[in-house]
């Protein structure tokens, strides 16, 4: 039986990267034998012109009913004055919460050939592998909120943050589980000398640590983890943490790379899974065709390994692009002297190639 | 009349690096005739130890009454199980509430002379020139909260991130007033894609703008910002943002110097303000008088610009610090082979000879 997949171009060079993706799975799947196919729909800023949501219901039922979301991106100047609610970042907070996505995984991983693009040192980022587990579906993100009400005289407005118990075990399992694959350490980040909500993270990740004695729990505060990252990255191998911090540190994390570009994110729910790249729509440069695709390749390479379990298929991609970079080409985002130039065709032309 | 400085050197190394600034504004006021005054109380796990409590009223009645006070720095793993609201942090916390600091300026400049102590780039990082404005005493520190409640039958904790129009206009004023005296940009950093409190925040942050013309505003998601921090941190001028980014971004921004124990503070409130270094009181490390006592110091040189305006002396004492480093002196926390090892009384006396 086939095995679905759903194809969420978005917005901007959302179309470009997606396209690029499904090459190189069109690809492996000669390859590797997978049954792959395909089902396209809208979401974000296009869907909202089409459709005056950001989030059709069909775009929520395919997704779904599907085996892996392959995601582009949203977003755009263009829709700047749509009213909140109807915004491009609905789609994605919405098919978080609708399609039940609680992990958002992050790998960062700065490799020999890509090390000096990094805006910090060699000497600091060299040999960096870690992880961000952060939870996508609670905390201040799904909280109630009040844009605004009167309060001793004066306009305010307000947002909870709030963890129950049983939310924060399922992630902190799911980062457990991760580092006994990796290197068996689990930092924690919280805000407990200040926030409530951190203080039962703490010790609900305390218990669930006792379930797993191989693995090594420290826990941080998230000020602290924010200097750590930029000060000696290569301490962690998982950064467990809730969505607000999440969203925060893994963006600086992704920067150690150097190149957003070509970083991928995996977002796990329980029937079904979501990959995108961890950049975004850049309408600056979209039908250009000079995207990086690779951010979204190895969205791709992620879907295979989690949600279908195709880890040597996976792994074909991930080291097709490796290769493809040794070998010197470039997109522009990434080009200097001595490099091949690529545009996002060639790109994806030599990628395949290399599957 | 005599100027008076409360001094509060707290735990760990509080007393060495209080010690030593205490001796760079002696000379200074010897020198500039500042008629100051030192009057010493405790704080953090020191008081608790002593009194019960981190943070005793003669404490607080002092400072408040004080023309300025010079805070150490507090906490220890000693006090770890001491109960949550008796915890050394609580005495900084609760002088903030009490004194009415609203605001926490933090500047981050990387000289030329320390640019290769920083974990990025050279070129990434030279020439950096920014200050942060963080708001102290709202957000979701100071808001409702539960430890513990049943909800939907699971038990879960929360927090209230909640700002108020007046608390944004006095923050954001103070920013655009600072950036007025400097390059003319203000940052307004949020989470408004997401977050109530952000919106409110933007959009009241955009109103006070109206009286700055001269001053030019952008906004960034906190993401966002953690990302530019670290990719191209020679954009900002002044960042302005809220309690708990704040508290995130300024961290981060902290380690862009590569010098911790250089970063010095200033809370700001309307009757009295506190000046503290930004690092903590590294208990490993205390009464072996090997501390590094320029951030300590830096943050008297802002106390005796922003509460008793006296800028030349102020400069003095910075342009001190720059000839000790110049020179050659570095504390073991920054030695490396070719300079002068200096423990802090060396390190103390170095700059007191330079003022
Ligand atoms: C677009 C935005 C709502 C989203 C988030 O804050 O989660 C993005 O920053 C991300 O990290 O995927
Ligand atoms: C000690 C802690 C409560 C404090 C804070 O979070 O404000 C510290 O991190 C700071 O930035 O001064």
């Amino acid at each position: 039986m086939a095995k679905k997949i759903v194809v969420i171009p978005g917005d901007g060079i959302g179309k470009e990267i997606t396209d690029s993706a499904v090459e190189v799975l069109k690809k492996a799947d000669a390859k590797f034998g997978l049954g792959l196919s395909y089902d396209y729909y809208d979401a974000g800023g296009t869907a909202y012109d089409k459709f005056g949501t950001p989030l059709p219901q069909e775009t929520i039922d395919a997704a779904k009913a599907s085996d892996g979301v392959l995601f582009g991106a949203v977003g755009g100047d263009k829709w700047d004055n749509v009213e909140p609610t109807l915004r491009p970042e609905k789609a994605i907070l919405g098919l978080r919460k609708h399609l039940g996505l609680y992990a958002n995984l992050r790998p960062v991983k700065v490799s020999d050939t890509l090390v000096e693009y990094s805006p910090l040192k060699q000497e600091v980022v060299k040999g960096v592998d870690l992880v961000i587990v952060r939870e996508l579906i609670g905390g201040i993100y799904f909280g109630d909120r009040c844009e605004s009400e009167q309060k001793d005289g004066h306009e305010r407005a307000w947002d909870l943050e709030n963890y129950s118990v049983p939310e924060v075990e399922r992630i902190a399992k799911l980062a457990f589980e991760t580092a006994k694959l990796r290197r068996g350490k689990v930092t924690s980040v919280d805000k407990s000398n200040v926030l409530a909500t951190s203080r039962l993270w703490r010790r609900t990740v305390a218990e669930v640590s006792k379930g797993y004695p191989d693995v090594e729990l420290d826990n941080l505060y998230v000020d602290n983890c924010a200097m750590q990252l930029a000060l000696r990255p290569t301490q962690f191998d998982v950064i467990c943490t809730g969505n607000l911090f999440g969203d925060i540190l893994s963006d600086e994390a992704a920067v150690l790379g150097g190149s957003i570009g070509m970083m991928p994110s995996a977002s796990i729910g329980e029937c079904t899974s979501l990959f995108e790249p961890i950049h975004g729509s850049a309408p600056d440069i979209a039908g250009q065709g000079i995207a990086n695709p690779i951010g979204t390749i190895l969205s791709a390479a992620m879907l295979l390994r989690y949600s279908l379990h195709e880890e040597a298929a996976a792994k074909a991609i991930e080291d097709a692009c490796d290769k493809a970079l040794a070998d010197g080409y470039r997109t522009p985002d990434l080009w200097k002297e001595g490099f091949k130039k690529a545009n996002t065709d060639l790109m994806t032309e030599v990628i395949v190639e290399r599957v």
